[in-house]
């Protein structure tokens, strides 16, 4: 047995304890770390002084840097998130089902913790605080591996947060720790006694993780999402949106990486685009057609300008570069951008639908009865009209914290809260009885539902 | 690409179509088969005489026989079946969640299909009947693949049910049927095309799927249910339980496998209990401590019958066998149960859900404290008081008809219905609003619910 696996055992004992667990014993867990985090903020800031002196000399790039830090913003942060949580209300023990199956036999569906949850996440020292407390409302046990950048935030916060709990009355292993790389493997073996994975990061790591375990995993790998620009449309709407769900957060997972442009537009359209996302500085990969259609507008709209008429369009300054129909499928990350022309809607839900990624697709349009069928047939988490896929988050959505963003359709899909954290179980109450009566018609059913 | 893939790729083209389907069009599906099945019923029935025939020549077991049987009664329940599925309200379309993020700006969560759902199954031609109406009630693009013995039905069946289901208008590939066990290793394959596979079988065989496959696989392998007789219970009515579990369907998966006795009854509650599983001729595998407990009494109560005193019990004719602690992960599916002491209820759930399969499990007693701590605390999708673990079943649930039990507690957990087939999808609907403008705060989100 490899250490992971005897903490996932340990774990696993005491899950049922964590689902047996009240309210305001989790609640009061959660209080305890917000305290305890608030009265060894200068041990904490003083651990992430290390890992940022680590970073410096490892030439980090500043924008990771940036997510390194924990700092008395991030602190607040923190422990209004936890305040937040702990207002919300149990999400376990709800009837969501209460059914008398007959007199003296009542049927309850309940929900209850899903059980143990292993979480791989980013170098982000609030995501630590963020999961843990996350996994504690929902009574649940978690096993945390965070980045190797952060290790020595990440110990200390981990440390206080689980002490906090353990003092609160819940179970020792309601929180564990997994610091080295090889304990992912280790935890990926643990079918046994894992019900769940969360992996957080790069499209290779999550797939990696989704590719080598039996254990179900809730995520995401590839975030491809496209905007979709319907002949009749708004075209600055569309070109306002376009920008926003490219270079909001370039490195988003939901940023948008295709554009599918209706072709009957394409003429009049593609020249506006084209100067927009060249003023930003965002590069255009687009089909042979979408190539020359742009090109030879802005030679037309260079020569006119040569010729009196004021622009700022210029054939010279754009980049943009010719791919083919099987290079849709890329999540760039970047300040680039792929554009296909289609003939309708339909061939556009169909490449959506084919090259996606199922995480979030917009379409702009003023037909409601096209954004109705895009939004019914395209298959994602989030179907959008008429706004920037940037939207899909779980604070956007007013989910308080979220865990992730799932693609998955098993379980929870897009944003995920407290609500994917939760299974239920059936309880059955009966005073004596046998199936066998039922079998041979001294009994029967009556099944009466009581809510 | 193989075959099996090709039709995958179909399956999922179709799949977005289904998506956008009525509850109309999908409910008038159902009906032209209901009709379909009457008119072609004597064609139905020489299939199933060609597949009846071919079970005797292989000397097919009776009650094996039992269930390729396809003759009047199965045809007027599956029909049934199909009448009462279109009377069920639309599985999809529901809006779990409606949401104003911001004026104009509003968020649903909607229930939708899954997509494409591989399903393979037992030789029984009613369950393909079953399994292909929920799929097209609940929207979903479903690959069948039944038992060998059931082939010459299995194909006449599909035939009627896809081409009626086509003629309502639903789309060529909304089924499709899969017919040799190789096509079952290449659908496993098809992790881009298939959302989710539901296997129903042996444990040998779902194993097998769940250990093949990247695609989530919906099901159970094992079913070790136990009883646990508490100190205070009406060990009359524990014993009617157990035989009533044990005996009244052996080769069910919520068959009872293995009773926990608390230790301070064991004394006066086995010998009882012996008696009467030997009159059901129940073998018993008891620890050396279950074993002598029994035999103690049994020679005994011998003793006391050669002295005059009436009984039937007999220590000769007695079937029981010692096994060790680590002899309890057995699924029997016969007349034989193990049996163990415990000291309380705690180290019954500790042994439930360490040597359990998570499917359903019961306690007997009198003690509501001990009750409510056995069901928070036993992990099973299925947790009972004072009644028999047979009852978990979706008919006995009352949800109509059931794709299977689930044991997984990633979506669907216990016996599935319709609910178990749909996911949802996140629809936001803007006006042009773009993430910038929240992030620079000239935007706010307010969150109203508005349900």
């Amino acid at each position: 047995m490899t250490g992971t696996e005897q903490t996932a055992v340990r774990m696993k004992a005491d899950s049922a304890e964590m689902a047996a667990s009240s309210d305001e014993l989790r609640n009061a867990a959660l209080t305890r770390i917000e305290e305890m985090l608030g009265r060894e903020q200068e041990v904490i800031f003083a651990e992430n002084k290390k890992d940022l002196e680590a970073a410096a000399e490892n030439g980090v790039a500043e924008a990771v840097v940036k997510r390194l830090k924990f700092d008395e913003h991030k602190l607040a942060d923190v422990c209004a998130g936890l305040k937040q949580l702990r207002e919300l209300p149990d999400p376990l023990g709800m009837v969501t089902l209460d059914r008398e199956l007959d007199e003296g036999l009542r049927l309850k569906r309940i929900t209850c913790p899903i059980g143990v949850i292993g979480v791989i996440f980013e170098a982000r020292p609030d995501a630590l605080v963020q999961i843990a407390s996350l996994c504690i409302k929902s009574g649940n046990c978690a096993l945390l591996k965070g980045g190797k950048e952060t290790v020595n935030t990440n110990r200390i916060l981990f440390k206080l947060i689980h002490d906090s709990a353990v003092a609160a009355g819940l179970p020792e292993n309601c929180l564990c720790q997994a610091e080295s790389h090889a304990e992912i493997d280790e935890l990926l073996a643990c079918d046994r006694y894992v019900d769940l994975i969360i992996p957080r990061g790069s499209n290779a790591f999550v797939r990696h993780i989704m590719d080598n375990t039996k254990i179900p995993v809730m995520g995401h790998a590839d975030g491809i999402c496209h905007i979709f620009v319907d002949e009749y449309c708004d075209q600055e709407m569309a070109i306002r949106i376009i920008v926003d769900a490219k270079t909001q957060y370039t490195a988003a997972c939901n940023a948008v990486e295709t554009l599918l442009v209706h072709r009957g537009i394409a003429d009049e359209f593609l020249p506006k685009l084209a100067a927009e996302l060249t003023k930003e500085r965002i590069k255009i990969r687009g089909t042979a057609e979408v190539v020359a259609k742009t090109q030879k507008s802005l030679n037309a709209s260079s020569f006119d300008s040569e010729a009196g008429e004021g622009t700022n369009k210029n054939a010279d300054n754009i980049d943009i570069e010719t791919i083919t129909d099987d290079d849709f499928e890329t999540e760039y990350l970047s300040l680039t951008v792929g554009i296909r022309l289609v003939d309708d809607i339909d061939e556009a839900i169909r490449h959506i639908n084919t090259h996606g990624s199922h995480h979030t697709d917009s379409i702009i349009t003023d037909n409601e009865n096209n954004a109705e069928r895009f939004m019914q047939m395209v298959d994602s988490a989030g179907v959008y009209h008429n706004c920037s896929t940037r939207f899909s988050d779980g604070f956007r959505y007013g989910f308080g914290a979220e865990v992730g963003i799932s693609t998955g359709k098993i379980h929870a899909r897009g944003p995920v809260g407290l609500e994917g954290l939760v299974t239920y179980k059936y309880k059955l109450y009966g005073h004596g009885q046998i199936v066998g009566d039922y079998a041979s018609g001294k009994s029967s059913f009556h099944h009466r539902d009581m809510q």
